[in-house]
């Protein structure tokens, strides 16, 4: 926790729950990974945390936006970025919602399929286009699914049709998986990416852009490496498969922009035991899986808490929300563990919260209103 | 789904997604279980949908209202339900929010532990309380987990001490999971209440009533039983167990409640496929996980979804939501056909949406505006 918010905190004892966000923190993880990718356009990731105020410090700072629907594009443009730096990332578009990017001056898009291809012909003639391809993404510890991107021989034929729609071909993007701990699956992507440039270019078209997507991590619970050796990866996985002809490269940061800079404020509400027997305490916290900790879901993302008491004997515990929700609950197969001289009203705070916390928050659910977010 | 909410569809054509809900459905719901259940006082789970006008048809036909936090009971006040006809249900709570429940003549209090009678104690002197007790919830579609409720023994404990404590011991409450459909289960949960009911007599304890909770269910993909069958489950398991001396009956129906009487329109956004060989479709829809479809958490509850091409050709997809996020996948191991000529702008009904899909719907996810609500 950055000693800004620690004082923040401190001094203004805001209501809980709230997320608190240090906007210094952001600008130098920003200018952290303009230093250590100079090749690459940082395309922030608005979905991770679309705080006007975040957005604001970036695009001063000369950060674009990879965003994922028109309310997000809305967002930045209202706040001043221009729509050249915009990229309308999701491969899940309606074409009215295409149209309306392109009608404000939007030309870069993701797709993964031929009918969003024939979409983006008709709503975004002459744009550029990127398709996104399939990763299997072990190591990573939110999972990624099949949802996004096609098989690369899938890949290969559209960016042909791309071509022959009027669409700009203009490069590939793959996710290797959020909070991404495998370092060589970077290899396994740019491999692949370059082995489609090949392709391509026997079909006379030159592709120029990489997009390597998300993955950087945040840091939870576990210790990770430095943000130093995932560029390390990246840059070496580069140099190996493009030699001296590396194409653009687009990165899309937003767990590891955001993450670090938030903490969550939350208050304990109940402590309770459930029979005689047990030997865990349920600890009840004022914010749980639809306050804002969607990403506890199976338990994926674990969160280090900090108590008032910590040094002092701990017990094992079970991590709850305060919904009447029976799927409410953050922590009961992992093993947390709390002081046992916590007590009900007292704070906790949840590091790294800054990303993928009050977007997700439910609007009203039980009658709890949004998780806040304050940025300092 | 309701002739009048094909007629209004039909005509409005409303921007998609949206939730239509029938009043007039809720409301013969509402009569239906009176009529099944004269000895029952239904308490309308507001959590289950909480928008104004369910609230107000159901406070014209005389309904109580169970509530989870101080917003529930804010709304409820605020549209005229009196403050006997609340019930702050929520075995989680701040003392705070308790004592201005309290203030605003709430008197009817659940609770589970010793620490949240202790905060009862003081923030709501002498109000009826009721302890909750675990139930293993076999046969339940919603999962019920162990967060709510305690063990018996320690159940008839805290009852002693609620009277101790100048707190009026007014009765037990359980749940037998939600979309329950082992109707045995109330058997033996009544079974076990009144077992509790002889034991305080003999500390000179007259609980006076026993709450069921809900788990009545809603129609989904599957069959399920008419209501009567629950109903009568429930009154042979009181006759059986209580003999003459049947107690209160208080009965929380949420999901049995408005869930038949919602219908959400999506449209289809994306029809895809990842690679040359699969044989799957990807369905993509304008709502996903995020967006108002949580109970689709590890594909529990499976919504019945019908499309302008039902009838003809079909054949196995994989459902999902619009946003960036990879966990926004409806349905991927559930068998859902949907029709060989489904295209891209169809809109397509998704059944008994009215519970637990606009309160649950994300703040701003993705940039997407939460799930509408349209009563009529």
């Amino acid at each position: 926790m950055s000693a800004k918010i620690a004082r923040y905190l401190a001094e203004q004892q805001p209501e809980t729950p709230c997320v608190v966000i240090d906007l210094d923190v952001i600008t130098d993880n920003y200018k952290t990974m303009k230093r250590l990718l100079p090749l690459a356009q940082i395309f922030y990731a608005v979905k991770a945390n679309p705080a006007p105020e975040i957005v604001n410090v970036l695009n001063e700072q000369g950060s674009s936006f990879d965003t994922a629907s028109r309310g997000e594009i809305d967002l930045c443009l209202g706040l001043g970025a221009q729509p050249e730096k915009i990229s309308f990332g999701n491969t899940i578009k309606k074409e009215r919602d295409i149209a309306y990017a392109y009608a404000k001056g939007v030309r870069l898009f993701a797709f993964d399929s031929e009918a969003e291809l024939q979409k983006l012909a008709k709503a975004a003639p002459g744009a550029k286009v990127y398709c996104r391809i399939l990763m299997e993404c072990s190591g990573a510890e939110w999972p990624l699914s099949r949802k996004f991107g096609c098989a690369p021989e899938m890949a290969t034929d559209l960016l042909v049709k791309a071509r022959e729609l009027g669409l700009d071909a203009y490069g590939i993007s793959f996710h290797v998986g959020s909070q991404q701990t495998d370092l060589d699956q970077w290899d396994v992507a740019v491999g692949r990416a370059a082995a489609m440039f090949s392709a391509l270019q026997k079909a006379n078209i030159d592709l120029r852009m990489v997009n390597i997507g998300g993955g950087f991590p945040a840091r939870y619970r576990a210790a990770v490496r430095p943000v130093e050796d995932y560029a390390e990866a990246v840059m070496s996985a580069m140099q190996k498969h493009f030699g001296n002809n590396i194409p653009e490269i687009i990165i899309e940061p937003g767990r590891s922009m955001v993450g670090d800079a938030g903490v969550l404020q939350a208050e304990v509400v109940l402590i309770s035991e459930k029979d005689y027997e047990e030997d865990k305490r349920w600890i009840y916290l004022d914010v749980g899986k639809f306050g804002g900790l969607a990403e506890t879901m199976d338990e994926a993302i674990k969160y280090k808490l900090v108590t008032p008491h910590d040094g002092g004997a701990t017990g094992p515990v079970i991590l709850a929300g305060p919904t009447c929700d029976s799927a409410d609950i953050l922590y009961e197969k992992t093993d947390y563990q709390m002081p046992i001289n916590l007590a009900v009203g007292d704070k906790i705070e949840i590091h790294s919260t800054g990303a993928y916390t009050t977007s997700y928050s439910s609007v009203n659910f039980n009658g709890f209103p949004p998780l806040r977010t304050i940025c300092i």
